[in-house]
């Protein structure tokens, strides 16, 4: 009998097909117990290596490793408060992920390696040790935009043998993002399993569809030669195709494969940025199928420019029809160095002027998904109360 | 009221907040008519690119890529056969997945850019335009493990509509692998979608599992600090830990949760690699749970190094045991440019030396992830007939 020694075996199973020979991994990025973060890479042919990462100020900004022993360029970086972050390296003036890290997320045309900074944020952002939903990638036919479209169904713990029916929440992305983000970049079943198990929010189903109504798909999926290739991401603010879709096509399949408690009051929808406008959009549109809504990081902005009719008597006239309806919660939220932040300081005096019930969280930072984590951590709780 | 040109609104919005500035992208890889592939990369500070790619037929070989105008390094390969295939730059010495390809793959530790040249086999292994199942990350307890564990449970079209009870394919990993794999490398459920939709193979449920007994979830997957880290991915084959954890956890709980047919007739095991060392310890260890095998690229090897005991009387009994169960099938399929091709030789000369039925197909190629997407997909056309 043919002896073959497990360590060879092993190693050789595990090996990748392709690459250059291997030498021992450094590890990078080391997370320490005081919460700083050093980043290594093994690089005896390259002039420069810079890290470029979400916890800096600046856009654009990088800063460079320092070649030390064995041709390992190193830095240290921190401390860090508690979140997720994502990271590149650039090697002589190409991005490149970090080899030695296995954790990369997309974020729209680009992957980026990731990781988490323990502590509150960080826990809250990882697969904790509660009971954990189930998160199901679902075609579904979309007849007023003439394909089959993907999207993302959260079920929440329990869902399998409770019987119970559920609420929901639709969550939308931005510009640029697809079905993809909140799933990955949003962590929002993460967040959905730690709040839930917390009792901090109630079970709810939550969906999460392609915003882009000319994509099937994300882009980063391969369609065979017989399948519509996507179209332009820029789609997705165009005459209100999306948020019809979301109403004619999405939620009837919703209520017809899921166990859903189909009244308003239990149907709400976010969004944020490019989601935020059609979150907007269709509670001027729709607003007898919502109750809750909320808006990240958007306010007011010249909607005539998406193919939605838009001037001030109009929007009053919306406005009254929404107040109409009585929703339970209409909750805005934006960070002060947002670069849309002046666009939310005029919805807010919009609201205000018309005497339109609604909550505005406004909290320090930019148009940046560290943002509409927290935002999905703090909106989810007051959902459905 | 504020305007914002949607041109900037966009741009911004979907612009990522890490990085250097943007130039405007090259096109990478493009894919030629004729199947030719051209890689590019914007690098002017960089003195060599080199590309490493599933294609080429020697471990560790690389192509450099030659610089031309505006500092685009540039290489033609192929024409290549219609395939699904992974590649990594090599810039100045550390490995970048392609920065302008938003497609990538993880395999293992590593993360690789992705494309597929279409074709029959690429059609296979990408979205079709027929009807597609739902794939479903699932987590489930394990108490023979002592942890929660996380699979992937594919479901085919129209079973949510349909009320029909469905057989199971239990779709084993390999060494270094994780329950990802399949659904990123092995393509399972868009092969399994192309199959049914073409009437090749019977709708099916495919469970794809984490056949390392001592991990809960891949390793790319973040976990908060209650949570059980991760081991060595090197137990996988240690005293049948697993194979016990799928017959006593996996199946109770996907029978219980899903419509079933859950007779060991409607009941098939399958797995490369690592995962055909299991198949083959289920086979020998539940001889009457299953009644369809498939074994990927193993054969015969010395298992009592894994904690299972082995030696040719023993084996022989099994077997012997394995024949009275009557399986439906017994079938193995090896390329014979694999490093563990004579294994599988020995394997078939056992078969054959106590009259097993079994079908044997040895193709061209090695231990590489297009033989074990091709497998399955002449696998599943064969199971529950």
């Amino acid at each position: 009998m043919r002896k073959i020694l497990i360590s060879f075996l092993l190693a050789a199973i595990a090996a990748s097909t392709t690459g250059q020979p291997e030498r021992p991994a450094v590890v990078s990025p080391e997370i320490c117990d005081n919460n700083t973060v050093t980043f290594r890479l093994h690089a005896p042919d390259a002039s420069t290596v810079s890290v470029a990462g979400s916890w800096m100020e600046e856009w654009g900004a990088t800063v460079q490793l320092v070649k030390g022993e064995e041709d390992i360029h190193e830095i240290t970086v921190g401390p860090l408060p508690s979140e997720m972050y994502t990271y590149t390296f650039i090697v002589n003036g190409v991005r490149a992920i970090d080899p030695n890290n296995p954790t990369a997320v997309r974020d729209g045309r680009r992957n980026e390696s990731m990781f988490i900074v323990p502590g509150e944020k960080g826990d809250l952002y990882s697969t904790g040790a509660g009971p954990r939903g189930t998160l199901k990638k679902v075609w579904y036919p979309s007849p007023s935009l003439g394909m089959d479209r993907r999207m993302y169904v959260y079920t929440p713990p329990g869902y399998d043998t409770s019987g119970d029916s559920y609420p929901v929440l639709y969550l939308l992305h931005g510009g640029g993002g697809d079905e993809d983000a909140w799933t990955t970049l949003g962590r929002a079943p993460q967040i959905m399993d730690n709040l839930i198990a917390a009792g901090r929010a109630k079970p709810m189903i939550v969906v999460m569809t392609n915003g882009n109504p000319g994509q099937a798909v994300a882009q980063n999926e391969p369609l065979a030669g017989s399948v519509k290739r996507e179209q332009s991401p820029a789609a997705g603010m165009a005459g209100g195709r999306f948020e019809r879709s979301l109403v004619e096509d999405v939620i009837p399949f919703i209520e017809k494969h899921y166990r859903i408690d189909a009244r308003p009051q239990s149907r709400a929808v976010a969004g944020l940025s490019m989601g935020g406008i059609q979150t907007m959009s269709l509670s001027f549109t729709y607003p007898e199928k919502f109750d809750w809504y909320g808006i990240m990081s958007m306010g007011l902005v010249d909607m005539t420019r998406f193919g939605i009719e838009d001037d001030y008597e109009t929007r009053k006239q919306r406005l009254g029809n929404l107040r109409n309806t009585n929703p339970s919660l209409y909750w805005i939220a934006c960070g002060t160095e947002d670069f849309l932040y002046n666009s939310v300081v005029e919805l807010i005096a919009f609201l205000d002027s018309q005497d339109f019930p609604h909550t505005y969280v406004e909290t320090g930072g930019g148009h940046t998904w560290d943002r509409w984590r927290l935002y999905l951590s703090e909106l989810a709780p007051l959902l459905f109360r």
